[in-house]
């Protein structure tokens, strides 16, 4: 391409050739509009925006990052405020407060419809990660003693106001959920029919309490678009759709990867996270593990006679160290995964512990025979040869077993079993490598 | 509970109560039973299955694990095959028989109807990891000049054999795709007006090659209920399911952390992998991190003279390699994910090296400081705390800049950038660790 499509709109704003923009926006799709603006200076933000066609404003609004929400935000008159808010459907205006300052907030409820205000004030009460805050409450219920023609012009009646339509709840005089019925079965059926009739009667869904992370965990087993969320007294108060599940999936997973590595959560991305905040989420286990370091390394002088007497014994610490680290961290790793996506359930705790016995045998066994026999050639020395391939056995299979138990442990004491990943299983298992290490040398070497 | 499901079914089975099971396998979800029977011993398995009602059989086959669906097959008569066959969808059987050993293939493949054969042939074609082999081709498509009236009859009338419906495809005669149309417009529209005046003309589709990481991003980025798949004519051959797409981003995450960790990937899950097959996906990175670690201990053994002098420096080798690793594994990490969600894009380059580095001077001066003061107060040796702080700083900026350069520099090698995770880049941050270490203490302390 000669010229961006960026280059291409800021020419077109500089050449007052508003129509076209605003052609180019109708044809595009809101989420592809919300990710053009976001990358805007700040300065051209609000004029481009105010070039959407009305009907579009909102969808790309409900699209953009939290930054761009603000800015456009401050700038709007109340009136624009009040248009785009009014379009916006419950669940996004609930993120929306979630994000911005609080007194952006006070202009936001101000502008809202008092009915909305309130649902809206529901969402916020509940906690940050449960169904409750993810939900919308703008769905299709259903009454059991409905025919399926008079269900279908009460979908018609209702179908701009809801997030998705295909999936319909039925409920009784009470709200509390008797089932659901999919748009497909209704379009399927004889217009006479009564729903209660062909209903899906199992019913399936989540409490507002529940993690968000086991809504979409359940949303995923079932392949369902739209999941319902009840209350404490069984009563129907909204829905989850796949969108805001698919983005749960994610988040969860990229938080888990930091945690392994390490890594305090944090939710902004990356290059919206400022110098202070990156140093912040590393600092704290940096500083744990460097000083649970030193403790290894008070281990290492405890051994000051050995190594005086073998200089050469120092220059295998960084192999022994390294292989016992990486075990550790394969099998943690596997465990805290595994755990994640419910491969492995809390009562299998020995069945891991015999699998990563075994597997650890093996393991054991052939990097202990291939470094032996590297360090007899490299060396000539049988018993540096023997020393080494032992330590290797013993800490390959010491690693493997921390790795596996510590992250469990975690589980079973309500922990997040991704704080026992890689880092801090490393440094564990760096001081009982070492201790395993010099102890076999001493024994056999008679040094020390 | 006094007694589980799984309990229940037995009894209910011994006893012969089957009108009974078989109203409870009709009350549950497809997904639920489909769990319920992957844990059956194997004997139990194919009687539970022959109480299923037929209509459900084959809903419950499609979630049921490669390993059970193998074993019933084994079981089933040709005619009982047949039946379980008919009723599958394309994409399911497609995926049935990559998962089956060849026998087996023959016998699906011998009992499945002469046109669905072909089909299924032409997806089987399509590269393992690609947006053909992820897709259905049961879709619903519509003409331009069809009117709403007419495109709602066709839909009630290929409805049953179409995975989704909420979203129609609007092609020529020549199946190039002109746009799409969700059931909401249709629902929403006039009866008489025309297709192509009420379409959505903005086609948003993936074509047959692309990689299915890619297909799900683009849903997540749509929130699309399904994406249409067109081939290198632009003619539309299937669409991919959301919950296909939820499969693939869960997929690739799990696959993502693996590698993160030096396991080689392996698509069973972890209680139906043997010890073998355990011990070989990660001896190989194992093996490789080993020996490499020997060069780190290569270089501590020229600098033997300097730890014979001064045997403490050998202390401070685990905390100065552990915070280098650790360093270098979040900084490799948030890259890495960075990039797996297209935070970070391939231009990004300088800008991510230099956001690094400025964290990395803040890092490097808390954790300088703080380990010479604690050094100060334990040994009161000022030299000692001044080598070790140096070298802090130095073995950090280090580590960063090498944890954000290399998984950049593989992507820009079309390498996955996860096999520079943790544990590669560890093994190298190790040796220049040392090297910064020992130098540092050479120069300062007058040694060696």
């Amino acid at each position: 391409m000669a010229i961006t499509l960026q280059e291409l709109l800021n020419r077109l704003r500089e050449n007052r050739r508003y129509a076209a923009l605003r052609d180019i926006f109708t044809a595009m799709n809101e989420a592809d509009t919300a990710a053009l603006f976001d990358e805007l200076p700040e300065a051209e933000l609000p004029v481009m925006f105010r070039l959407l066609p009305k009907d579009l404003a909102s969808d790309v609004f409900a699209h953009m990052e939290s930054d761009s929400q603000e800015l456009l935000i401050k700038g709007f008159s109340d009136a624009e405020l009040k248009e785009v808010l009014d379009e916006l459907y419950v669940d996004d205006t609930a993120d929306l407060i979630e994000e911005m300052p609080a007194n952006v907030v006070k202009r936001i409820l101000a502008n809202t419809e008092p009915e909305k205000r309130n649902v809206i004030n529901e969402i916020l009460k509940y906690p940050e990660d449960s169904a409750g805050s993810l939900m919308t409450i703008e769905y299709i219920s259903l009454r059991p003693k409905m025919s399926v023609s008079e269900a279908i012009k009460r979908i018609r009646r209702t179908i701009t106001d809801t997030e998705t339509i295909y999936t319909c709840y039925v409920t009784d005089d009470n709200r509390h959920l008797l089932g659901y019925i999919s748009l497909r079965t209704l379009l399927l059926a004889k217009p006479d029919s009564l729903i209660s009739d062909i209903m899906e009667d199992t019913v399936i869904c989540v409490h507002t309490s529940d993690d968000k992370e086991d809504v979409a965990k359940k949303m995923s087993h079932y392949s369902f678009v739209a999941i319902p969320v009840v209350d404490a007294e069984n009563r129907l108060v909204g829905i989850v759709t796949f969108d805001d599940a698919i983005d749960v999936m994610q988040d969860e997973a990229t938080e888990d990867i930091k945690m392994m590595a390490a890594i305090a959560p944090n939710e902004e991305s990356y290059f919206k996270t400022s110098d202070f905040k990156h140093a912040r989420t590393r600092i704290v286990w940096l500083l744990i593990l460097m000083l649970s370091a030193a403790i290894t390394g008070g281990i290492i002088s405890g051994y000051e006679a050995s190594f005086s007497a073998v200089p050469m014994l120092v220059s295998f610490i960084p192999m022994l160290m390294g292989t016992g680290g990486n075990c550790g961290s394969q099998s943690s790793t596997l465990v805290i995964r595994g755990m994640a996506i419910d491969e492995i359930k809390p009562g299998d705790f020995f069945k891991v512990i015999w699998v990563e016995f075994r597997v650890s045998l093996l393991l054991s066994t052939a990097l202990a025979l291939i470094n032996g026999l590297r360090i007899l050639i490299m060396y000539r020395d049988p018993m540096l040869a023997l020393v080494i391939s032992l330590s290797i056995v013993g800490i390959v299979i010491m690693s493997e077993m921390i790795g596996c138990i510590l992250p469990m442990l975690a589980k079973r004491l309500h922990c997040d079993p991704a704080v026992m990943a890689a880092p801090l299983i490393t440094t564990i298992v760096d001081a009982c490598s070492i201790l395993i290490y010099f102890n076999i040398a001493c024994h056999l070497m008679v040094i020390g």
